[in-house]
């Protein structure tokens, strides 16, 4: 398939190289031009502007860090809207609000194209190695059209439903991890402060049924505090103030989620936030000695 | 073993009928003598006060309440110190906290009387087959001494250290309990705002690594929005209040360990106290109601 | 002065009539224009789009619900940047968050006009007797040019800096009227539940040291439980959120700011968003009715 | 009158010495001898143990930490319930939570005394010019009989019902305390986000009716972030935990004062237990440099 791929960051380049693997023929677009090199040496076209992106394609697929941002590269006529054919498709992967994709949607509809919210589960490792899962929302046979793509970038298709649902299905997901994540570091804190150890904690509750399986891998980042990134956590952090404006447009109240959120704001002051975010534990662990 | 038992409720009789059926010789007492029939007639003696029970016991095992509760059936002159013998031991299997451990701990050795924490892990259902858990804190010779008991009533037994950190443990392990409860039912009542469908909300999460595993036995609970009680909500919240004087007492915050508790707050509020904890997505769930 | 006004609610259709018994000459427009009847009979003019509101004016007043009405009111070929007059100024009394506020600014200043962020304290009573407040962020020289429109509707004008601290103003005073509501309720509450009576809680509490001079007109309103709406619950809902958005915007922590925040998400989810933000109070206290 | 002083603490020991100046006789207990030197050199008599010091006094004052300090002086041999003599009235001055103060009360009955909880609004400078509040439960002929005490150490007494009920008025109190504070510093915190100079804030909020009034003495503690102890911080975050307690014994939810303990246990994490309590401004102020 013709694919112009918007977004080469962590997650995106890791994608469109899958994609391109897979023998897809990418026109790529990004902020900054060095993140595309490796992909434009193995045959991909470079595009000026998300506009040039989406001209000629068949699917357009963002993979961008914020509403505001994937915004940015839709709208205007350098937007990827104003390139898109008719009939192309959309496929918008990156993290958004369920009421953003919807607008998008909408928007996108307007102009003739077809729209895919398709968020992604997993992180950098996932994407390399074409292992994401993705929640969809948008007509079956959209879906099945940029089918193939998914099964190059993913092992786990989720259809949710209409338009706006992959993106709700994410805002659930994330949830579970940001408060999932925060929960179990308080446990940690408390145990350490009770006089249990931190290594013996980690072994007795990671992998039982005390804790979430997201959690398993950071054992060793918790154990030694220092964290690799898989997920930053201000992106995390992001993405639980996506879940605290869905919450407020749906008018839900979740006082964990907001705690939790509280205490990433709390870490990323700490200066953690290009960490992972399991570095969370740091913003209740450490502040003894602030 | 000659044994002791303190406190025939919905867990305490269940163990003790273990223990009755492995061949231990039981003298039980409880606030009310009714709960204490089946065992009666099974040959258990019946102790018209916590001192009674004590004398002769090789080891006197209390399951209560609460701290306060177990405290009135320490001391005093009915309480279980004043019948203990020299030598003999005490395990308190209530989930306490760990500085009420330590002060009873002290305390039953000032009786010459040797101590034990072992608060328990698992509902009715693991009591009555015998598969329960114990983090047990104090000495290797005590925990050795009771092991035909915690063979009995239980399969995983978990030396966690002195006296205290049994207590310690079982306060990590209630708030994941707690926290993760409300952060999983927060997540379902913001998929439900947003047009997901609690049943397949349900499907999907739990049993998945974005879930606790002590979640997925709750399912149909949830599903159906009727809560079969394996564990008292209102035991859950004082659990909490529980991790809340011990995070005071060592010097850490909990943020959504106290979100966490005051959502169960409003669900006690709201007549939710003697269902099953996970009736806490009432709380948040019924709220349009109210 | 000649004076586009746009938005006609609760708020805004009385500071509209100040301006005019001021001897301004108005020309409204509003979503509905039933709201604009009385206005338009004692000599306003009527604007069919926002763009007509503002073509003509020395100033234009928008006093709107939220950051996306300001948006639709500003932005498009209807939008009141399209009718703006070069050297023009548009004045925003709408509740909105700094960084929107910088954007209009920014927008305005491309369309040659001028910009104020001009939010408003105090409610309907007020507003009728033209003794609002108001914080200003913007040029001195262009709060000295509607200066005579801000004495016309207020008694209280606050310079606070350049584009965008009007809005930042507002965001602490408004964190503080909902955390200090509900920090009230939870005292009333507690108090409550402890056999004190509401009454002499109102009595000994509103008007002394121990809280907030806001709060004393409330007296009444919770002594009966009916609560006349002078600022509608789901508007000072709304305010948390930008609290909250913008909190996330500039990297600080509030932990309190956001449990009042899903105070009123449990009230609004009670269905009590259209009665007074004090009714916030049933939310806490009527719980066990639910 | 024969008065018993016990607790000689910042607070105590301004309060004795004012009840010294207006004429009563003394017999003083501490903890550690030394804090009592200045009112034994002017003519109190020392008490080796409480029960000393309530032997003989027609009045015990204590004025001790928190609960369980006050059940150790109360109870056992060398308790001052053993001191007491009959129709003896002991006046608890010391902040506890209600059901504490009720079990007392029973306590002090059963060995034939009176009991009045009489806790303490105001802090160091009240103390030391008798203008100290007091909230007192207990009945009206023994609040009657103290009159005279309370008058030499206070200008506000504040009967509230029977025996519990001053405890209760002050859990409320100290709610508002602790809650009021962490939102005010939340404000600030955001405001100085948003490029508002702390100072102005200061001026422009406190002694306004968007403040409490006991935050204005905080004026110049917040802007030289140096922080005078008038009220220490772990006072307050004990008093915030017994707040908790008493909210869990009464069943009630309150999310606001929970997520300010919360900051609170970060302030003192931080190391700022034995500042100000307004010093929880740092706690959210600094994490950027933790």
């Amino acid at each position: 398939m013709n694919v112009g791929f918007i977004g080469l960051g962590i997650m995106g380049s890791r994608m469109a190289a899958r994609l391109q693997q897979a023998g897809h023929r990418l026109t790529v677009h990004n902020r900054t031009r060095g993140r595309a090199e490796a992909l434009l040496k193995a045959g991909a076209a470079w595009a000026a502007t998300p506009a040039e992106a989406a001209r000629g394609a068949e699917c357009v697929l963002t993979m961008l860090s914020e509403p505001s941002v994937v915004r940015a590269a839709a709208e205007g006529e350098r937007g990827l809207l104003a390139g898109l054919g008719k009939g192309a498709l959309w496929m918008d992967c990156s993290t958004v609000n369920p009421s953003f994709a919807r607008e998008m949607g909408a928007a996108c509809a307007a102009c003739g194209g077809r729209y895919l919210d398709a968020p992604v589960t997993g992180s950098k490792g996932p994407a390399e190695k074409g292992e994401l899962g993705f929640f969809v929302g948008g007509a079956e046979a959209d879906l099945a059209a940029v089918r193939p793509l998914l099964d190059a970038m993913g092992n786990a298709v989720n259809p949710v439903g209409p338009v706006g649902m992959g993106a709700a299905m994410k805002m659930v997901v994330n949830l579970l991890l940001g408060a999932g994540a925060v929960a179990f570091v308080e446990a940690l804190v408390l145990g350490e402060s009770l006089g249990l150890e931190r290594g013996k904690l980690l072994d007795s509750l990671l992998g039982g049924r005390m804790t979430p399986g997201f959690l398993s891998p950071k054992k060793s980042s918790l154990a030694s505090r220092s964290y690799d990134v898989n997920f930053p956590l201000q992106w995390l952090h992001k993405d639980l103030q996506l879940v605290s404006d869905t919450a407020y447009e749906t008018g839900v109240s979740l006082p964990c989620a907001h705690a939790a959120k509280e205490v990433f704001a709390l870490a990323r002051r700490a200066g953690l936030g290009e960490q992972d975010y399991i570095a969370v534990y740091e913003a209740l662990a450490r502040a003894g000695r602030g």
